[in-house]
């Protein structure tokens, strides 16, 4: 028997899975994201792990990594996050853990594009993924190849210009981004906006995504006009990259798509609304959740090894 | 010696390139899009041509077709200049010509993403090509492969919401769409919106997109003004497409690029002033110019029968 790890790194935990050569996910946990020795210390918890299992290294076919950061042929270009800039995470990982072992380093949000693709490969082969929640992002996968872009930097979703009413300054500098409304800050800021102005039984000392999202569904107005707007900056931006890609199906993720029906038909009903096509496009729910990122780096370590 | 046609119908002429087996451009010549028989007409002038030049149809290698409409899998679903629906181009092209005449189809625009993209594939992989005429289209080259998308509507620029100015309502119903200002049409409206604002020497009884340029390289104010304002929707639908695709080089063609290095200087300009990344990516005019179409057309026919 033969293991394979999935990791995925972001700005607030590690997550880190244990697979089996056929990518079943065995076992799973996560740290939280120190700053200093991040590296050293992921190692250390898979050490430690291999050791009270009793699981030998030679017995490990590899380990897929994927990093909130934009990547590019191998090495973190930079992470906001976790405060790198051209990061050779692949030979950090196996001056810790052995050169023997088999690494595949990408993109969080490409790890997870694959892995959601991976259970509709045999209907489509055009698809783009949108992950909500801190941020916006994503990653595509056209004429079924996943694409890296030019500087490892498509994908950026969040940055499409959406809003010309509320004309919030994003963090990239520039106003209406996607990733205003459409965030856990997005969406609390939308509902905070209408607090005085709508009637609401929502409660603003613990206002979260969740929150909202499930007042939505008990028919609170406030919370209805929230999930509305929301809906429709992200059908506007799923419109544009429509115009441009032209994908048969959308996949939703990321915290704020654990919203389920409520924000999925509230999307569709948007999408189809803006759209200029007569239009056949499918809009999903993310199948793999929170774990498409070690599902998906999994993943892409079994198809560089080739399960040998 | 063999040969290939490259032709590329458009709505207001057809454009028909005779080729040596090497793609090499041998005759030109174009005639009106009439609208009915249209088909029979291209053939018969094609017939016309070989018989006039003693050449034999078993020295036709093929015929490449590229069409101003919506293609998918050898089919024109619909073109809205032509008035066809679900056009099966290919059959009727050899029920006149003979079946044992190899043809492929595709859409105007991906002819032409595939020529320009053949000077530039040793370089680049991810090539984004916008067409700039009487509407604006264009086609993309993503990992070094040519993007159909999943119906056919890939590259549809001219639809990207790029203005909240002017808010012309476009062709397709929208308001503000890149067409409503980067078209000739669009050119046209600008520079009469400024007519009483502005400074000019323009004529306007004979308003063209050339003399506009023409114009602006004299330093009119007025069409320098609506060379400035031009360039920035070009850039603001630029930025869009490379937050999504992110690709290393953009090329620019159609009548509208023929204005040269007025209209690249300002549209360099607008993008890297625009864009969050730092960008080292390429904007370069179109190297066909208004032969793109026949010269991709023959090219997809040459690699389509490996040039046997």
């Amino acid at each position: 028997m033969r293991y394979l790890f999935g990791i995925d790194i972001g700005g607030t935990s590690v997550k880190i899975g244990f697979f089996s050569e056929n990518t079943e996910l065995l076992e799973e946990w996560s740290m939280p994201t120190v700053l200093s020795h991040l590296i050293a210390e992921i190692c250390g918890n898979i050490r430690t792990f291999l050791k009270e299992r009793k699981v030998e290294f030679c017995d490990i076919l590899g380990i897929g990594i994927g990093v909130c950061g934009i990547v590019k042929d191998g090495i973190v270009l930079r992470s906001v996050n976790l405060g790198w800039e051209n990061v050779d995470v692949i030979s950090e990982f196996q001056s810790e853990l052995g050169s023997a072992i088999d690494m595949v380093l990408l993109n969080d949000a490409n790890a997870a594009t694959i892995a959601e693709f991976s259970v509709l490969r045999n209907q489509y082969s055009n698809m783009v993924f949108l992950t909500l929640g801190t941020g916006v992002g994503g990653g595509m996968v056209l004429n079924g190849q996943l694409l890296e872009g030019a500087n490892g930097k498509c994908g950026e979703f969040g940055h499409l210009k959406v809003d010309d009413k509320y004309r919030e300054v994003c963090s990239c500098g520039k106003i209406g981004c996607l990733e205003t409304i459409v965030s856990i800050r997005g969406l609390k800021r939308l509902a905070l906006h209408y607090q005085k102005i709508l009637p609401t039984k929502l409660s603003f000392d613990r206002l979260t995504p969740k929150s909202i999202f499930d007042a939505a569904r008990k028919k609170d107005v406030l919370a209805a006009r929230v999930v509305t707007e929301a809906a429709d900056a992200l059908a506007t931006a799923m419109v544009m990259i429509s115009d441009i890609v032209d994908p048969e199906v959308f996949v939703l993720g990321g915290g704020i798509s654990q919203a389920g029906s409520v924000l999925l038909k509230a999307v569709k009903d948007a999408y189809f609304r803006k759209t200029s096509k007569n239009s056949n496009t499918e809009i999903l729910l993310s199948v793999f959740k929170n774990k498409a990122g070690i599902y998906g780096a999994a993943q892409q370590l079994q198809k560089k090894t080739g399960g040998k």
